[in-house]
This record gives structure tokens, C-alpha cells and sequence, in this order.
């Protein structure tokens, strides 16, 4: 057990995260909204200052790096340790591509964008992505699907969103993203357009062992990645892509310097720091691998979370084919970041409404281009609030209980 | 003396930065094209560990800040500390103003763009600044102005670069960046066009002791600073928006938020640990007073920069007004983060080519809207790029030397 009385479900030998459980009242609504991935604490709260890095008043004061990188502004100790992890994993192909470090993947898709759109065309270059898409609303107040919002927000001229990419019929060119696994549903994604004038953008944000098996080592031309899902240091707003083609780098890393002139040096060094821990820790017999602590851990929510859901007559989950993974060298069945939650009455059912009754905050499937049927539950919060939503979960018996 | 045969002006009290003094050859041109303000580095140096921070693996994972503000992503700590030392500098006021936090003053000029544009015109809103204006190139490749650029890199819809703001002519709504001191030319900068439908923007990058009198405490609608450019820190990407109306504050959150969820949590807690150190210095005598030296060391390569072309019957340099600065409480003459060189020759003469024959490179008057008689030279250099530069600078006798 988790130690607490309010763990309910049985936990298995993964991590309990919080030694203060289950310290909500129960008047507080819990926030599975966002997917601040701050569920990997415990395992950086073990390493402690064996990752630690110190600035001093005289480090990193210029714009410039030091590395010879094609993006000027990128630290060469943060890009070579990006190529080991990757090389390591076996999740993506690094040798002959250039690597464009971003303020989180949301600059770098922003900066894929400009760099696809063509430059010769009267009108904006049409931007898809299939159903359900990658929606992000943080603040507080405000509500918006990130990629419609990402393409749209300042009303470019370059580009413009044109909606699900599988009702996508216009000819010419278009972009298209391409979220895999998905972001709601944790789906392995393919590109659905197939037009011979499409440009894609693969946002791999998930695609680490302890959210679905590695299956290939993926090599697209656009790749993108952030350690806010890989290590969970979101707040280090550190992403990058890989890049095959040398102009479409360039233009990427000429978008970041007008848009910010680079990235923030510190964060740059400290992830290269996390992800050679993370690297080492694969190696290294003595060190606790991290995939392996984030997949125990993974995996033991989806246990609890089917459970639950398996025992209630009103919802149902995803289901994911079981997949051989190269990296653990296992079949193994996806543990994606978000559950994709579904209730089962009619299509007038409003789940994130009925959630939201039981003090359950979640993201209503219509923010992903779905139906109100769906919602997206993070699977990434501390364990405390994991073992609330399990519970409240489980007391709910339908819209009218 | 500077230490070094190399160094053919004499030197006041003012530090000399670095050891390895006048190691390059004649062959290398030196870079003072951009404004890389490395020269603070002695001054951190010695500060050393006491300005120091560590993160360890467990810091800062979180999207979110812990503050309460408006700008959710904005760490408590540097708001704080962006207050202190307004309130110590007397350059700006704070009361009453909400805070943005952004990847650069880059950022927050788009932010500042995004929240001042109108939502309800087909056209976009005209983007206009007194020439010359604020230009940069970073990338060894890529050459553009920055107000133009910034304003029309990704063809917004919200807004349009419309050139000079003394030949504006156009009724309605506009925006216009003022900046002041003003980058190329240091001169104090007021509002131009005077219309009614007009916003502003207040790029105070240079209003900091070294550079310029602080002659009153700013209180416009908009006022953007950066760290890179007050302490040197250029590598951590931190500016800072001061803005009167809660609604612009939060249109510009939400372009942070939708460009890049946030700011880099360990730059914003390694600026407020900076800026701590600087309001300190200003209060402890025990302390060198951050803004003492780096005047100093403003002023003497002014008095060195304006011995050498006295001495020259073909440049001329910008004159500045004695001011009474409210924090020295002294007069004194600005002393600008770049000079502005002009070559007494008819218009046709290209003082960025002269200087370039001559191995130093510049930026030309072109590049700010104004003429090639003109160029913009860092005053901001390591020493030893200084010191070459007024050696070679001594050497020219005009075009046909």
C-alpha cells in the first residue's frame, strides 16, 4: 500500500512519490488540466547534487556559445549529450542532422513552421493535424488548442491552421504535424494527408520508453523534442529539434535569434547535465536507470487507473497494442502521459462536466477537435493527487450519481 | 598603461579586463558589429561565488513559478528583486505596475506588439520608430534590422513595420517603439508622431547609470529592460516589462505563454540572485558598487575613443548634453553602449567599408535607417578588442589611406 489510507488500489513496487499523501481536503478540485510532469521529483530528489550545476557572476554572459554548431547559440556539451541519449535509447536517428536547441518544443514548432512555409505563395500554407490534436491551456484563465493557436496567434501571413487533417483536401501544399504517440490519446501517429506537396513536422515529444515502446529508431526530417516530458524539467523550457536538411536548420535557428536571440545558457548546461545523468544511469549498474523508475511508475498508474475504470460501468479507456520495445528488449503495452478517458453515454454526455462535479479538472475532448464524450486526464501529477482522482473516481457511478 | 605595448592610450583607474591583452595579430578583424556586452566580466569575476546558485536535480521542475502574479510563469524572487533595484536606481517606477517576465527584451517586444495591436481592423496596426533605430545580426550569416524584422518575420496580420517615424503620415491607430537612450546613437528619446490613436513602447535597454544621466524615474505605459545590457548577463535571455494596464500585462503573459510556456526558471532565479548583488553594491560600502565601475570603465574608453578622433581629421563622434543624474547625483555626459562614428566625407562615403579595409567591423548607418557616412561601433568589447580598435582606428587618415 501507498502508506496512506487514501490509497485505495494496490500499488506495486513503484515509488510512492509524497510522504505528505492525501493531505487534500476533500473541497479542493484536483488538477489533471495540464501535464506539468512533475512525477519524476522523487527520482531527481534521490540524485540531488550529483546533478547539481553552480553559475557563478562571470558565467555565461555572452549571447554566443561555444560550440561550432550551425545554431550559434547552442551549448556543445548540451548537443552532445542530446546525440548520446538518443544513441542510447535507439528513439531517433542523430547522425547527419543538425540540431536546433528552442525555448520548449512550442519555439521550435513555431520555428518549424516559419522555416516549412513557403516564402513565394500569396497565401498562408494550410496547417493540419489529425484529431484528436495537442491542445495546452496553463494560465489560469485562459483556454486555446496549441497547435491551431500556435499557428494562428499572431495572424501570420506565412501560415495558417486549416484543421483536422483528415477532412484536409485542398491541393498544393500544406504542413502537417504529426503528434506520436499522440498528445490526448498516446495513438502511434503516421501522417494522414499523403499529398506529394506536404511538408511534416514530428512532434516525438512522448516517445521515450517509459511512455511507449521503442520501435524504431525514428529518422523524419523534422524531429521534435523537449526534456519537459523526457526527464520532467518543464521548468527548464529546454527543447530541440533534429533537422535532415541544412536550410531548413538554418531557418529554424534564424527564428529563434529574432524571436529571442537563442536560448537561456544555464538551462542549455543544466540539461545536458540531466540528460548525461539520464544517459549514465542507462549504463551504469550501480545507478537507477531512470527509464526504468519511469515506466515502473508509469505502469503502475495505468494498473490502477484500468482497475478502476475496469470496475465502473461508465467509462472506458484507450487500449494500446502490446509492441516490442528495443530499448527494454520487452513487449510492452504504451503508458501514455495523458489517459484518454471516455465516458459512455450518448454524445450529449458531457464528461469533463461530470468530472469537474467531482472536483476532477480535466480537459474536455472538444478542446482536441473530439467530442464531449472524451477527456484527457493527466497521468503526470505527484502521487497525492493521483491517489485523489483514483478515488473520486472511483465513486462515481454516472451523470446521475 | 594597460599592461601591454598594445595599449596606446593611457588608461585612467578604470579596470583592464583581461590578462591575455592584445594576443590577436594584425591579420584577424575585430567583431564590434554586435553589442556582446562581455566587458563586465572582470567585475563578476571578482563577485565570483558570492553571486553563485546551484540547482540540483529536483529544482524547478514545474511549468509553474511559485508567485502569485498575474504572470504565472514569473519566479517571486525576481520580481522582487527587479523592484529593489528600480526603486534604488530611481530609473523607473514600480508601484503600481505589473511585471512580465520574457526571453529577452526581444520577446517582449512581440509580447508588447501582440498586446497593443488592435483585434477589430482588417488592416494591421502601422509599427514605426524614429531612425535611426535598433538593429541587430547575431548570426554569423544573417543580417537584418530588428524593429523591422521583429515586427514583420512571421508577416503578421496584427501589425506592420511602416519605416521611419518622422515621415509617418498615416491617421488612425499606430504603435511606436521609442528608444532611449537610443541604439545606434544614445541620444534621449521622445514619442515622435504625437497622434491620438498612437501606443507606446518604452525600450529602456540603456537607461542605466553607466550609459546615460538618470534624470527622472520613468513612468510611460510600456517600459522593457533586459539584464543582458544592465549587468551583462546577455547569455540568460531575462528582460522584463513594466506595464500600467493590468489587460496589456495579461495579453502580453499569454504571448509568452503561447510562444514559449514561460521563461527559463533557472535564469530567472540566477537574475534575481544578480540583480540582488547589484542593488547590494549599491548600498554596502564594503561592496564595489556595480554601477560605479562600470561607469568608470564607460567613461574611460569615451575619454580614450574621443582623444583618438580629435586626433582625426576624418571621423566625428556624437556630442551629449551634460545631464544632472538623479542617482550619482552628479552631471555627467552619457556615456553610450555604442558609439555612433561619422566620416566627415560627402554622402557617398562608406565608413563601414573603411573601417572593414581597415579590420575592423561595424555596423553601417544603413542598417538603422540612416546614411553610409555613418557606422555603429560596441563600445562593449573584451579590452583587448577595445584597444586594437582605437590602434587601428588611429591608423586611418581617410579613403584613400
Amino acid at each position: 500500500m501507498c502508506g496512506t489510507d487514501g490509497c485505495l488500489v494496490k500499488c506495486s513496487s513503484a515509488p510512492c512519490a509524497t510522504p505528505e499523501n492525501d493531505i487534500k481536503d476533500t473541497f479542493t478540485t484536483i488538477n489533471l488540466d495540464h501535464g506539468d510532469p512533475i512525477m519524476y521529483e522523487p527520482y531527481w530528489r534521490k540524485i540531488g547534487n550529483k546533478c547539481g550545476i553552480t553559475f557563478n557572476g562571470d558565467d555565461s554572459l555572452s549571447y554566443f556559445a561555444n560550440g561550432k554548431s550551425l545554431c550559434w547559440f547552442m551549448e556543445s556539451k548540451l548537443e552532445e549529450q542530446i546525440k548520446r541519449l538518443h544513441n542510447i535509447v535507439g528513439n531517433a536517428i542523430v547522425d547527419d542532422y543538425y540540431i536546433v536547441v528552442g525555448t520548449g518544443s512550442s519555439q521550435l514548432m513555431q520555428a518549424a513552421l516559419y522555416a516549412l512555409s513557403p516564402t513565394d505563395q500569396l497565401e498562408p500554407v494550410s496547417v493540419v493535424s489529425a484529431t484528436p490534436f495537442y491542445s495546452k491551456s496553463l494560465g489560469h484563465t485562459l483556454k486555446y488548442n496549441a497547435y491551431p493557436e500556435v499557428t494562428d496567434f499572431v495572424r501570420s501571413g506565412l501560415h495558417k491552421w486549416a484543421g483536422d487533417a483528415r477532412t484536409f483536401e485542398k491541393s498544393g501544399s500544406y504542413i502537417e504535424f504529426i503528434t506520436s504517440p499522440n498528445n490526448p490519446d498516446g495513438v502511434i501517429r503516421e501522417p494522414v494527408v499523403n499529398g506529394d506537396q506536404g511538408k511534416l513536422i514530428y512532434d516525438l515529444a512522448y516517445y521515450w520508453p517509459q511512455y511507449t515502446a521503442i520501435t524504431i529508431p525514428a529518422n523524419h526530417d523534422v524531429m521534435l523534442f523537449t526534456i519537459s516530458k523526457c526527464t520532467g524539467h518543464a521548468g527548464s523550457r529546454i527543447g530541440w529539434a533534429l533537422v535532415k536538411d541544412k536550410e531548413v536548420a538554418r531557418k529554424m535557428t534564424k527564428f529563434m535569434e529574432i524571436s529571442t536571440i537563442g536560448v537561456c545558457k544555464e538551462a542549455q548546461l543544466r540539461a545536458a547535465k540531466i540528460l548525461k545523468v539520464v544517459s549514465d544511469s542507462c549504463l551504469d549498474p550501480k545507478m537507477e536507470n531512470f527509464f526504468e523508475y519511469s515506466r515502473s511508475l508509469m505502469t503502475n498508474r495505468w494498473q490502477r487507473l484500468r482497475q478502476v475504470v475496469m470496475a465502473s460501468d461508465f467509462f472506458v479507456l484507450q487500449k494500446y497494442p502490446l509492441q516490442y520495445c528495443l530499448f527494454t528488449k520487452d513487449f510492452c503495452e504504451a503508458h501514455p502521459a495523458f489517459a484518454w478517458l471516455i465516458c459512455k453515454g450518448g454524445e450529449e454526455e458531457d464528461c469533463q462536466k461530470l468530472l469537474k462535479e467531482h472536483k476532477i479538472h480535466t480537459r474536455s475532448g472538444r478542446r482536441f477537435g473530439s467530442d464531449l464524450r472524451t477527456v484527457r486526464v493527466s497521468m503526470l501529477s505527484r502521487d497525492e493527487d493521483f491517489n485523489i482522482f483514483l478515488e473520486r473516481l472511483m465513486a462515481i457511478r454516472g451523470p446521475t450519481n
